[in-house]
């Protein structure tokens, strides 16, 4: 159904899924459930090994569901981006209708599926889909592994600066003199962009495939730096590993590698920063040039995801240049409700998650795990204690971005392990008392 | 918002809502918060006496806010209903989105408000929207007490036959031959039908406003026949009242006194059918013909109900004249699904219901009282067992519709004023629970 909440639109759209069975008990074992977030499904399939890990520890069937305006699941096709009026599905209620509807199909299709109890998973945003699944769907699935789910990152739940505090503390653990180094190099890139040859000159050393040609240019190279070392500091994993780009393991210990003196001048701090930086974009040595306009894979859906902060996911982020390594920027609504109405012809809520959710407010639910790692800067908003005995907040002090949620590793830092089995092991009492109620 | 689940719509419309807030404890205090069905507010207001009995006693503030679409809450004036692109938003999850956002409004701008501990009170469609607004919100409301809300007449829940088995028996056990009498009026209505002078002597009998001119006719009249026996099942009460009709104590008591006798011939049977409905739709004496395109108040808004049960409140009910007293009638899906596409352009969607609110399977919600009286018959589709410790079913064997609901009478069952002492008792226990959270 491509409107579950309005009978006027009554078309219904392809939703892509992809079903693993090898290990299911086919009398009513479990389905792990992955609610698909931001991008096409076969990435997160591939990308949560945890799944695959335990599927025959539980004996249980996967499911990934795409999740609708991303990978092949596109309501109204090529014209889904179109206009607001065809991007007006695209919302997390939406989305978590879709998933009922779809485990109810599948437990009354598949045979021995009639009593199977389900539980709902999910990293990021598809994290915050699973514990809201729970939350309004608790009839459908019997709990939810949240993994890295910044469900409090909304509105004045928690403080705005958090996040890039977290991602600067990434740096500073990581090398002598990184986080300073990067800190300083946002006045050198204003000095060197305030003349056409500085502009050049960091076109050139930056390898960048368009050239900067005014200081709105020069905005969107910070910009796209400072993306950079976010996104480092989500995959900082302990493994060589290939997320949101190939990476050899602790890759911002890499990164720093080339950031040791802050106090350079400003040419030669940005040739490290570059350095540093086509570390990530580079490190398999591919890459011609450097493209700003893009910072992690294709397979997430940058179109559908900017149409979805401008709408419900409305997360407040800021800097101040004291406790973070990046300029200062205030947290800005009114420029950002501007943006989204030139974009998209639409206003952001800024308190409607809220409403729908419950905001800090949910101790009334039951059987959730709440994952953060310590090194992921989306643990700002997250459920890092426990709200009750089945509201339960799993901290991984040396996990970044749901490290939770990736195929064992023999690098893995005890604290993951020790996140897993406990995981684990939730998921079987849920399991084991959703047989009894049967 | 006229839509809270997408954001191309983006216009807002004004809820009408009452408070009386005379008893209220100003520091904190509960309030009682009306979920309005589909009817005026004010006329819920003045039939919701149980509110204003206890709010002296609870320190409550009452709040009755009225249904979208219905009353002068009309999202598009009086375009409202003039085809499914206006009507698009008339759904029970916009209007429990409407509910969250008022009592988070009322709690953020009334001094004193912002902990006070929310109870949500409903009867029949507003006792389900009571009942699901506790499920889907609960960090808004504590808790929900769901007077004859038959949240499970949907789909195949239960028997689609005993919701008018149980109309039966009240006329069965209201005095001898009265369901016999109505039984055998059908047939009755039928030979007079087949002829012009039977159908003259029909309109002439019945004291109708528009002559019957053909079967089609008929048809109209043996509806409204049996919607008035099953409005006076509902307003069964056990004393004068004015609730769909103003009605004597005990009215269908009153009415068997004209129906003793089934086996008499077609013509005096008839006669006194007529002096039954008579009863109700004059007991005043006002009314100088009967209207068979009326059976209940004008403060119910008809039209809008019509829409609602032809997208998402799909009630299945059906006769077999055995079990019941009516002329026998199979559930028909299809046919209702032709006659809602040519009435309103739209189909309606027989399991969302259940998909959204759970159904049967609700046992991990809490706080919520589902009470149902033995002589209502939506109390086929209602909660009449426990479900769990804090899903309580309180039965009144003598209530007819939400009597618990309606103001203390000298007349009342002591059925009724047990229900009400443990309504009271358990709303309080929430309350306490709530303030204990601060």
């Amino acid at each position: 159904q491509i409107d579950h909440f309005g009978f006027d639109e009554d078309h219904t759209f392809k939703q892509r899924y992809l079903v693993a069975d090898q290990y299911w008990k086919k009398d009513n074992g479990p389905i792990l459930f992955y609610t698909g977030n931001e991008g096409d499904i076969t990435w997160f399939c591939n990308n949560t090994g945890f799944m695959w890990d335990v599927a025959e520890e539980l004996e249980a069937m996967l499911v990934f569901a795409e999740h609708r305006y991303y990978g092949e699941s596109l309501p109204f096709g090529n014209e889904s981006f179109s206009d607001s009026k065809h991007l007006n599905y695209l919302t997390s209620e939406q989305a978590l209708a879709d998933f009922a509807v779809l485990v109810e199909y599948l437990k009354s299709s598949i045979a021995g599926a009639r009593h199977s109890p389900v539980i709902a998973i999910g990293g990021s945003y598809g994290g915050m889909l699973a514990a809201w699944f729970r939350m309004k769907y608790p009839h459908v699935v019997v709990g939810a592994l949240a993994a890295s789910a910044p469900i409090w990152q909304f509105n004045d739940l928690v403080p705005c600066g958090t996040f890039f505090s977290i991602v600067t503390n990434d740096f500073k653990k990581s090398g002598t003199g990184c986080s300073e180094s990067i800190r300083n190099s946002w006045n050198a890139i204003n000095h060197l962009s305030s003349t056409d040859a500085g502009l050049q000159w960091l076109s050139n050393t930056f390898h960048l495939c368009s050239p900067l040609k005014n200081l709105q240019d020069a905005a969107v190279l910070k910009n796209w730096l400072s993306e950079t070392w976010v996104n480092l500091a989500m995959v900082n994993y302990p493994y060589k590993a290939d997320f949101l780009q190939p990476l050899p393991a602790w890759p911002i210990q890499e990164v720093c590698k080339f950031l040791k003196d802050p106090s350079l001048s400003d040419k030669a701090l940005l040739q490290n920063v570059f350095r540093a930086v086509n570390l990530y974009y580079n490190y398999t040595g591919e890459a011609s040039c450097l493209d700003v306009s893009q910072t992690a894979t294709k397979s997430l859906g940058e179109m559908g995801w900017y149409y979805q902060t401008c709408t419900e996911m409305v997360m407040p982020l800021c800097t101040d240049g004291v406790h973070d390594m990046f300029e200062p920027q205030k947290w800005d609504f009114d420029a950002l409700s501007e943006e989204c109405h030139r974009m998209w012809g639409v206003r952001p809520r800024l308190s409607w998650i809220l409403s729908m959710y419950g905001g800090k407010n949910i101790n009334s639910h039951s059987n959730i795990i709440f994952s953060n790692g310590g090194l992921d800067p989306w643990s700002a908003g997250g459920v890092t204690q426990n709200i009750t005995n089945s509201l339960v907040a799993v901290v991984i002090p040396d996990g970044a971005h749901h490290l939770d949620l990736r195929s064992r590793n023999p690098l893995d830092p005890k604290s993951v392990q020790q996140a897993r089995a406990l995981e684990i092991c939730l998921m079987k009492q849920w399991i084991e008392t959703a047989r009894h109620s049967h």
